[in-house]
């Protein structure tokens, strides 16, 4: 075997250093940034846990928590750093202000979007600069399209609110793709200006699909069906209609991807930057609803795996970044119901989030309550026939198998929900529901509770969320650091201009 | 200036590297491994941002937060890892099996110490490997030094709670130095057994200090005031008799530190491996008393600033790597009564743990009343002036300024204490309270929740936990692992045999 020398070899690394610098598009040429919204270090282990038991293995062996099938594809990514997410003015970051730091390098109050947090100054970001760049640019979230997140890609707003705004700026951007949700707030007004803007705007499966095989230029992919704030449904409630957070990747990898192909390869691709939310893992960790929190994941953690396929076939020339924006419910892998041990397939029972039953289930029951209908005695849970089904059927508890404590609950969270009071403090209801419809967060509550899963909170939390990287400059992303600089080392892996650029 | 020719640098680099793998001792001279029992990324930071609220800052103010002086020595070190925690067979791994993974490399049963999972082999810790490849060995602990996590790097027994056993075994151990806690459950006989092996056993202050000046060798130093198991008072409640984690850290530098001078540097000194546990921060979390918590993480911290002094003297020569074994109490940075806001203020007034309470204040009022004192309506809390005071004086709670919730639930805790019962129901009781005095963990939990920090078990939890490391081979330890790599990368870093090693 021949070996070169060494001196040859540092030669050689001299001058690609050299021309890495040099070249207008030097790094790697294709970029993904994948942001599991609400997604923590809890939300990871939680999901291997269930993963484990799910695949018909133990969440309580490790050697069947270890097989590779049962780890989500980010956890097996070789780089890891860790990052702090509180904003200018909170501990507690929203996703707007998160967002905008991961985005633009700038930190600022919660609820704005790519401006200083004295809202005098508007910062672009990393996805703009890109696009400036000369790279394709894509932009894909679970929830609308102009939420806070993506927003922050292409939008400046003090207010996060300004959804109207928000959805303008999306069509003055220029930007190859966008996909997923649709345009919350929007009008046909709205809908005019994006097409106006050269935007084709397509919202059935069938046509978003054929984009992989015939890509078209500066594309908004809308799921046809968006229960709430044009959001797509929870991945545990996805109706066939609808794409899922992985084939909305795909799609828009082949709009970016010139001559994208059957083998996942780009022919003579020109370089891109994709960012992809998981937007609703954070609404279902709101809702302390771990099997909607796991379903989000799966489905986010499903579109990693597009870009690491494609990373295989570009090896030198891709880098993927994942990590969360902040943790959401205070979610913990342990509750003193359980203790030491951890009942997963507690949850398997669960089929349909939290949302399925708020808007498909209980309408009707609480419907038939107010008209009077006769379960016998229907004020009570316990002896409605209908209600012990719904918890048997919607969720596997077993009424009889539950303990005093729960029964308790649920029948004081029943009465709150149907009739509007209980014998509770109200106090102790804003705490034992935050905003949630009564009796299904405290469905949620005991079931997750039951599998060893806490929640100690309905908004976000400050913990430090991990981030995952690999390929081409991936190392950028070890170590231990704030939210900004992953804007700033992206910008950095991508030979843009140092952070904040003003606009 | 000149530069050395890169070839010149390379064949340096070369040479460096053939020697590193021929010595006996290559690797890092001087190795510190330090263990934050119960401590993941919400303990950390939670301490960080008291430490804003206490020097001064704001804790919901980034600027504050990222003051070096509000950080932990610890998330300032350079390399950062995360390790997965779970044992053989628990997702919430006990202190016994995660100390065993990382010490010795083998993931065992809860309970078990060195020893494989079916109980038939006896493994060999990073510690004793040392020992024989000739580096000199200090254990360090804030609990009893036969307690499960020191108890890994000398001792292999199927159940933890053979402390007699283990204790024996530490004698036998023949390392240079152990320090902190004392020997739980010992006696005379004990006591001979390890000064008969050569052990001067010390346990005051000043002769304990002196060791900086005048090293002995083959030391235990066990402070003098232990109230419970052998175990150091928690931090905020140090009596000044006693020395601190960091204190007792010097001392056992300057024991294996051969010519350990007042600049921190030893002269010619032996190689040595270091473990220091900061064990008290997890029973702090048991209870759910977030400033016992603090207290206990500042001592470790503290701790580990005296590594990092050391490490600064001799750069290259030194490895520090920190981490905790598992989470406990489901800790998390937020809480649904105080939503996106923080208020570390609130902790301010907490000057002693839940245990100075339970043993110095509690039982003298519990007394009295069970002597039929009269303070009026004294079975209710609200109209008893001295309890009202103690919440006041004790946990700076004012009685009116509680929400109606938080009266109901310490009427109820005050009655579970003072008479065993309340209207609860048993196991709404157990949730509770855990097996913590009902009217001390009912005070921490809404002084915590307060101050926006909450919790979801008494028990350990299985979201992993960071690694932080610094100096020389310190790069090994980034990345997403397993606890038993930690073990498997110390050997590497101190060229030991590759793990496990059976006895």
């Amino acid at each position: 075997m021949n070996r070169k020398p060494l001196t040859q070899a540092l030669i050689g690394l001299t001058l690609l250093s050299v021309a890495s610098h040099a070249s207008a598009l030097s790094g790697p040429k294709y970029v993904f940034f994948f942001l599991g919204d609400g997604m923590s270090a809890s939300q990871i282990q939680a999901t291997e846990a269930y993963l484990t038991t799910a695949n018909g293995g133990d969440a309580m062996v490790a050697e069947d928590l270890q097989q590779p099938e049962n780890r989500l594809n980010m956890s097996k990514m070789s780089v890891l750093g860790m990052q702090t997410t509180y904003d200018a003015y909170a501990l507690m970051t929203d996703s707007a202000s998160s967002a905008t730091a991961f985005a633009t390098g700038v930190k600022t109050q919660s609820g704005t979007i790519g401006m200083t947090p004295d809202l005098t100054q508007s910062v672009k970001s990393v996805a703009e600069l890109a696009h400036e760049a000369g790279r394709r640019v894509a932009v894909l979230s679970s929830v609308s399209l102009n939420h806070a997140t993506p927003a922050a890609y292409y939008a400046s707003v003090p207010n996060r609110g300004d959804y109207y705004g928000i959805a303008e700026q999306l069509a003055d951007s220029g930007y190859e793709f966008f996909g997923g949700g649709g345009l919350n707030k929007s009008d046909q007004a709205l809908m005019d200006y994006v097409a106006a803007q050269g935007y084709t705007v397509l919202n059935d499966r069938t046509s978003i699909l054929n984009l992989i095989q015939d890509p078209m230029d500066k594309v908004v992919a809308i799921n046809p069906v968006l229960p709430t704030s044009s959001a797509m449904p929870y991945a545990i409630d996805k109706p066939a209609e609808n794409l899922s957070l992985a084939e909305m990747t795909e799609v828009g990898l082949a709009t970016l991807c010139e001559g994208y192909n059957r083998w996942g390869r780009c022919k003579s691709g020109e370089p891109f930057f994709m960012m992809v939310e998981g937007g609703k893992i954070d609404w279902a960790c709101h809702a302390n609803d771990a099997m909607a929190t796991i379903g989000d994941m799966r489905d986010f953690d499903d579109a990693v795996a597009v870009a690491l396929k494609f990373q295989k076939r570009h090896p030198l020339q891709t880098l993927i970044v994942v990590t969360g924006d902040h943790e959401t419910g205070g979610m913990t892998v342990g509750h003193a119901t359980t203790g030491y041990k951890a009942y997963y397939e507690r949850l398997l029972d669960q089929e349909h989030s939290f949302e399925h039953f708020d808007m498909n289930v209980w309408p009707d029951h609480q419907a038939k309550y107010e008209d009077g209908y006769d379960w016998g005695q229907h004020n009570n849970l316990a002896s409605n026939p209908e209600m012990v089904t719904f918890l048997a059927d919607e969720f596997g508890l077993v009424w009889d198998e539950l303990n005093t404590d729960q029964q308790i609950k649920l029948e004081d969270a029943y009465d709150k929900s149907m009739v509007g009071e209980n014998n509770n403090t109200a106090d102790e209801n804003k705490l034992l529901y935050g905003g949630y419809n009564p009796i299904t967060v405290t469905i949620t509550h005991i079931l997750n509770e039951e599998a060893s899963i806490g929640w100690t909170s309905y908004s976000h939390t400050g913990v430090p969320v991990p981030v995952f990287a690999e390929g081409r400059e991936a190392i950028r992303f070890a170590g231990f650091y704030d939210n900004t600089d992953i804007a700033k080392r992206l910008a950095k892996a991508m030979d843009l201009p140092s952070l904040p650029v003003y606009k």
